[in-house]
């Protein structure tokens, strides 16, 4: 069996995960890494991985099924997305869920041109959480969807904190309310408001003689980010930093509460949890599943632009039809 | 828009069931119940609903978009199925787990005579237990898939009690493991035994004079039904089984532990919860949903016996799919 060739473009966090993710499916293989740093400089997490410029990408569309964009969505993906899928199959983690419908727009019109696929918005949210959120709403159409994050480090909030002068170092976790949870299970519908909903919790590394007071009081009025949530803030040590919180592990929840009955007296809830130790490494690996379906439907002449949603699940497994219905179903 | 127009084979509770999850659907409309019983001797749950006999059905292949297969899947559905895939789109909740290639193989040969579509094995396990088994292993590669179910009434198992001699009633909840459940969150990845996973608890009516240590005795002994469990038996007196044991609850829970990670040094959890104030109401909305995409797909010219892991997630919402990219992804 011919292994599928999947190409990385980009190489921060979810690139290595993606590299990582691979070698975790015997029938994938990866061919190289394409960075706008000099390939010379990369080191990569595993061994004899070629490293290429974005510019060789063009040349090599013979050599990979699939590239997975690991750009990041606010500069890299709305330029580097529809320049790839004029040249390969790709799969992206877009996660900027207000501009989805022109970023599908970008891709979807190149990708029919050049009679590829491009799956975007994988990942878990969006991704896996838009799925159960899609699943849940048909299933249970009188009902109401609550999504819930964390407990789990907020990658734009602790660079929000880090922006802060005085602020050496800060990690932010976004930690969802149990009592907004219970409400919901037990069907109450709450309408819950932003502060109702999470709360946060930031561990900050301040330089010597800097004003904690001040410090606190910007994070805690920050527009956006901070000032519609509790927010608790803790200073500590930079060696209290790296030993205590590590990696970027997240999370959350998708409770959808419908009822049915004739007098709609039958309570359901459907729950999705996830709880993940790396947010990259999951992410990855929810790409690379999707670039599996890439490389076989573009195989059976599907193209344009598609999102999770528009995936049948099995194009994601390893196994054949046969096999699914005899182990899964 | 025209409706989708659905008819309903079989009128137990799950046929009953579908009945009102179609009220639940504004694209939606039944057109009739398709009875083995004197239609006359029916008593629909809503009004207006026309009900005929199982032969009128083959006159009306220009009436009814999808007919939804309510029948049990010991007895009816491996003959009713593969009729009524010569003649219709279909979908049905066929539960037989071991038999489902068989099955898939009659209805998909019916299926691709007459070009017509007909989804399996439905609801939620098999269903939406099996989608969600699929995506987390693809997710996972390296990981362990469990499956609990309950705390819920096994209809199966309350049927095996009362066909002993002495019960007048009974019913019995299949109830699954804390510990263990705990034990799987952890990455313990545990070997469980049947014992290990899930015990089950039997409210039993018992006739008058009868002996009940007889009956204990021949509950707690049933082979493959209640041997190889921790069973606990309480007898009640038909009140109180009314009172306190009404309905049909049920539900269950899939979780995945993965790693990833260089060394594997990072842990993963994903959990899909089911917590149904009725079996077959719950169990009835998944397969009107998987009708909608049984309608829609044939339409675009899909015919065979397809399961569910084989129908992108899209086709089962009635939102058109710019709705999907701009409210669900």
């Amino acid at each position: 069996m011919n292994k599928i060739r999947i190409g990385i473009v980009g190489y921060g966090n979810l690139g290595k995960s993606v590299e990582l993710g691979i070698r975790q499916n015997e029938d994938m293989e990866l061919v190289g890494i394409f960075t706008r740093r000099n390939p010379s400089t990369i080191e990569t997490v595993t061994r004899a991985v070629a490293v290429y410029t974005m510019d060789e990408a063009k040349k090599m569309t013979e050599q990979i099924d699939v590239m997975v964009l690991c750009g990041g969505s606010m500069s890299d993906l709305p330029f580097q997305g529809p320049e790839f899928a004029s040249l390969f199959n790709t799969v992206d983690g877009y996660d900027n869920h207000a501009q989805i419908p022109d970023y599908f727009s970008a891709m979807n019109e190149n990708a029919l041109e050049a009679q590829k696929i491009c799956i975007i918005a994988g990942g878990w949210d969006p991704g896996m959480f838009s799925i159960n959120r899609l699943y849940a709403e048909a299933i249970l159409p009188e009902g109401n969807t609550y999504t819930f994050w964390g407990k789990g480090v907020s990658q734009g909030h602790s660079d929000a904190i880090r922006r802060i002068k005085g602020v050496m170092k800060g990690k932010q976790y976004t930690i969802p309310i149990e009592n907004a949870i219970e409400a919901v299970r037990r069907g109450d519908r709450p309408e819950l408001s932003t502060r109702e909903k999470h709360h946060r919790v930031c561990f900050v590394v301040a330089e010597e003689g800097t004003d904690k007071e001040q410090i606190e009081h910007e994070i805690k009025t920050m527009p956006n980010y901070f000032a519609d949530y509790d927010t608790e803030i803790h200073f500590i040590t930079e060696e209290e930093l790296e030993k205590n919180h590590p990696g970027l592990p997240h999370g959350g929840l998708i409770i959808r509460h419908g009822r049915t009955g004739l007098h709609e007296e039958h309570n359901h809830v459907i729950e999705y949890q996830l709880a993940l130790d790396s947010n990259p490494d999951f992410t990855a690996n929810v790409l690379v599943a999707f670039a599996r379906a890439a490389h076989r439907l573009n195989q059976e002449g599907v193209a344009g632009a598609k999102t999770v949603v528009d995936i049948a699940p099995a194009y994601l497994s390893s196994k054949s039809a046969e096999e699914l219905r005899k182990s899964i179903i």
